[in-house]
């Protein structure tokens, strides 16, 4: 017997461990730490939890998932448990976040695993889990905590990713790939994150300073217009969290972006890559937005997923979030496509159904619920990205009188 | 690498999980689940899923330790961490208890995990952790649900009690001897195990009869004099929970037990077995009694360690449980030493630090806190087992009058 992580570089995997905490956390002493991870990523949340109690964490608590326990689920539970979600774990996680603990996720798991189920079961356990989390995960999205989500080359996920390796030659070549991308292999990781945050701040700024109305993409299958949020704020790299902590949420981020108008995107576009879900691959992404909402969809392979996606609630059918990323950003070279959006998000321009991060908007701390929809921003159960660039895109920012700025050419900032 | 789990056999595993779940537990069709069991034992825990899902669970939730994890802490935390626990969590679950789901832990920890961390150390985080989980553990002491523990063996937790075996054939005894214990080699361990609660059932009926005022221990290093609690009632086997459900609080279970009194506890007493608690093996523990107290306690291994347990707080030094095992137990008879509480108190009669179960007085559902205090029960928030039991103790029952009739004689029952 093999053991398939038994060529993962374990150097390596402590440095990812480092940098996910004292870059991606910036956890302070005397922090808690809630960690989710499936148990497959055991290897590295045991470095997790070294590096995080070396840094000076109070308690860290991880809480394991794991792909069998899921699909027993699907394969024995009687119909009625697909409408319900562990309520009393998900309002603990409320309770961890409300008392500033932070909040780690591990990627790793296999994103095909629900791709043989009732796609009917699958979507209203994300819908029930999605309703269950939304007071855990409104601490998140608006940033009242500092968060970050990393990753782990899983078997199952890098035998998707490398289908014609053994399994110890696919889980290194992905474990390489994830190194590669959180810029661990840099001589200095913390250094080497510090200028690429400065990098993403001076594209942030300038799109700031430019405050357009509106963003047009075009390209193959693609005529889209996205009006951006009234008062909307760009960001990218690093974040401060409400509780005065600058972290970095995403390891890797390649990515800039803001809230766009729920109400004013008009046109077409088609997904530039499959897009992975609630372990169903969907594939082919067509859809035709008029006043901001989707009115037509379809795709070549899990359209029934994807149309139980758009119908989990009204904001489902409208966009939170437009971000921005060349076609030459380092992961959309090494050609790898990871089937997980923390990595395939980085490779191209996207967008992402449902709900908006009030953290875009000029001043968006201080906003009420009730101001943040009356400027655009959108409000749903779920948020999901998909991958809408390419070395075909080009866009344009439109300022409120219809002038045109090129900003994207053939998939590259053009600024 | 050779699979140290490679040998258990799983027909037999599977058993084990449908033995927990449906006598164990007895879970209902539409109850939730929590399950706590440390990542050694994810193959039971898998099972247990699987079976739960079939019985018409509607939602599992496993909360997986990891010893490594857990080392971790002792090894990088700062100092003050060992003062705190995660209270979010055990909110939670005490949330999910209140709203009738069921327990089940898995025991499969290596019992001798932080025996070369600080006893200190030890104890302060085992006491910050005992204050959180309260009032979840109330609604488990408390019997307001059906709850069970069950066994699987973990391999260092095999080591421990083979060492001289290689890994695998460790593991496979371990497995053998738990499977054995729990009347999974029966025919039918279903019917097994309601053969074997009506046995219990008609000691414990016996003893209610009876009704003793006090039990009298003597044996080597042994002249102890336990009263019982007033209103005291005997329980052993099948346990019906307050929210209606019959369940098997441990699987395996040999005893019979009820609630000494707090206050008529005299004499001196020597353990007959090692006293596995927290990471650390106690050994040849003698303590004295005064008036329900222990005012005198000394251990040739580990006594540090116990000293810091009777001072986790004022009840710690009184005792909560008394329990009767004939020395001729299936368990007893195996020879085998298990460091662990859910096996070795199934071989010898034992005695409990701490925390008494208002479940075991005549009526105790509706008792208030007040009465069962008045009525003799200790309050604690430990609740510890240790072994009292031998083939060399003699055992009487003494009624108000101090009229006596032998009940144990050489270890075994004299009624």
């Amino acid at each position: 017997m093999t053991d398939p992580y038994g060529k993962i570089d374990q150097a390596k995997l402590a440095k990812l461990a480092e940098v996910s905490v004292q870059v991606g956390l910036n956890l302070q002493p005397g922090q808690d730490l809630v960690l989710t991870a499936p148990t497959t990523a055991l290897p590295l949340v045991r470095q997790v939890v070294a590096a995080a109690y070396k840094a000076g964490a109070n308690i860290v608590t991880p809480i394991l998932s794991d792909d069998a326990i899921t699909l027993a689920r699907y394969e024995s539970a009687d119909d009625a448990s697909f409408d319900c979600a562990p309520n009393w774990l998900y309002n603990g996680m409320a309770e961890a976040y409300g008392n500033n603990a932070a909040r780690m996720a591990i990627s790793a798991e296999n994103p095909a695993l629900l791709s043989g189920q009732d796609p009917a079961k699958v979507a209203r356990a994300g819908k029930a889990n999605s309703l269950a989390y939304k007071p855990a995960l409104d601490h998140i999205v608006n940033f009242n905590i500092n968060w970050n989500i990393t990753a782990f080359p899983g078997l199952a996920w890098a035998k998707l990713v490398f289908p014609d390796l053994p399994d110890d030659e696919a889980v290194f070549q992905l474990s390489e790939a994830i190194f590669a991308a959180s810029r661990i292999n840099e001589p200095d990781p913390v250094a080497a994150w510090a200028a690429h945050n400065a990098n993403l701040k001076s594209r942030t700024d300038y799109l700031n300073d430019q405050r357009f109305h509106a963003l047009h993409y075009t390209g193959p299958g693609t005529d889209l217009t996205i009006g951006l949020a009234d008062g909307h704020e760009w960001a990218g790299g690093a974040s401060d969290a409400k509780n005065g902590i600058t972290c970095n949420p995403n390891i890797p981020t390649e990515e800039v972006f803001t809230t766009p108008h729920a109400m004013r995107v008009d046109g077409y576009v088609r997904a530039t890559k499959p897009l992975a879900h609630q372990g169903a691959v969907i594939e082919d992404i067509e859809v035709k937005f008029v006043d901001g909402r989707i009115i037509e969809a379809s795709a070549s392979k899990g359209e029934a997923a994807f149309i139980k996606l758009l119908d989990s609630d009204d904001g489902a059918r409208r966009i939170g979030e437009v971000a921005l990323v060349p076609h030459g950003s380092p992961i959309s070279q090494s050609g790898v496509l990871f089937y997980n959006t923390l990595f395939d998000e980085n490779a191209a321009s996207h967008i992402a159904l449902g709900q908006c991060y009030t953290d875009c908007f000029v001043g968006g701390a201080d906003l009420s619920k009730d101001q943040i929809k009356a400027q655009g921003g959108n409000s749903s159960i779920i948020h999901v990205d998909w991958m809408i660039g390419s070395a075909e895109i080009n866009i344009d920012g439109l300022d409120s009188n219809g002038k045109r700025t090129p900003l994207f050419r053939a998939g590259e900032w053009a600024v």
